[in-house]
């Protein structure tokens, strides 16, 4: 996968880059994040790329013509050009599955002070990480990255098991690690005991009660045989 | 305010606070945003902060001891504890809102490989900025902070129109700026004319026209009679 990134702050990106997962990640050469300067094309040499807006309004809008050139400039016939947005459904797993299926994909980071809307014409999609206002679209381009790359890395899926869960339509179930009594919590006996089909059974019921606590709506699905009595099994305790 | 972030990959933070606009937001010291390395309360030479899980599983869970201290050295009595979960329910602008209310906010990061669920004790809300799963918490406690010392700064909210249009329930109307045509799409006649009353009520229009387009469901709420007018003229229009 090689994801390029279009952006005013190119600097933002070096604690993702250069530390932590991601970095780990890039390093095996699999896949590669390229940083591009929208302020490499601008026109003058005073590097603008934005301007006042028509009708009035507050703040600058970045200027079309910049920002197609770069898109231009940097893509590949079957690049998918993404566009962070206020405007676009939240994000959810189910697409960065589907995007990290892609060869190559483009994201363009929108600005605080937007950008002009005939844009649109040069872009696939448009995605929002959340249903909330942030300075810029880099936070939201990174967020997106590590979705992907995670997806995409081996060493990461390690943690397949706990993902699944997720995607089975349930909240993880609650972990614990040593030691086993902590400022007075125990951590629960049939995790301890080594009885692998009760701690299966359990960590199964604990996941269901996570999910009725913290995002019930999340049960508003078809249920299994075994959903429905562990249910039940939970509200008789109630 | 203040926010204090506890984290394993301090170094990640550098471009998001060096750089762009929210430096430009710390460097003013009315806020400030401070890093603490969870592993400098780990309990060993070694710096361990994780151990394998009870009950077996993929992966280490970070350990509640370590993560409990981190927190107390850390802390006034009046600082409000959150911890980014895949659990939660996906943050919204409203939440910011009342987030940036608070006069200490501290953000626990929490990592993909988990963390000792008793942990829950010493926390105050847990926050998730979406349905995706991330490698780890770093990335969420950036969004927070960003989209919280947004709300803080004036001279960020002098985007504050389009906020309103967002939080009144309307996408934001789409903007352009010069070029006047580019690529065969010229900017609407309506916005260049200077006619201010026309130019707000083309603007509310294209706001209600986006907001259908994209997201119909932010329409589910009472609409205003001028609403309700616009919205008959778009369907005519179609």
């Amino acid at each position: 996968m090689k994801i390029t990134v279009l952006t005013l702050f190119k600097e933002m990106y070096d604690g993702f880059l250069n530390t932590s997962i991601i970095s780990r990640v890039l390093s095996k050469k699999e896949h590669e994040i390229k940083l591009v300067d929208i302020r490499d094309y601008s026109h003058d040499r005073h590097r603008h790329v934005d301007d006042t807006p028509y009708g009035g309004g507050a703040g600058m809008l970045m200027k079309v013509d910049v920002v197609h050139e770069a898109i231009m400039n940097n893509k590949d016939e079957d690049t998918y050009v993404l566009l962070t947005s206020p405007k676009a459904k939240p994000l959810t797993q189910d697409d960065l599955k589907r995007l990290s299926k892609k060869e190559k994909l483009m994201i363009v980071c929108g600005h605080y002070e937007g950008i002009d809307s005939r844009i649109e014409k040069y872009i696939d999609e448009q995605v929002s990480i959340g249903d909330y206002i942030l300075t810029g679209g880099e936070l939201a381009s990174m967020v997106i990255c590590d979705g992907i790359l995670r997806l995409l890395d081996e060493s990461i899926s390690s943690d397949s098991l706990k993902e699944e869960s997720y995607e089975n339509g349930l909240l993880e179930y609650p972990q614990y690690t040593r030691p086993v009594e902590y400022d007075g919590m125990e951590v629960p006996f049939v995790l301890t005991n080594g009885n692998h089909k009760e701690i299966e059974r359990y960590n199964l019921k604990m996941a269901i009660k996570e999910t009725m606590k913290y995002r019930p709506e999340m049960l508003n699905r078809e249920l299994s045989d075994q959903e429905v009595l562990l249910i039940k099994e939970i509200e008789d305790e109630l």
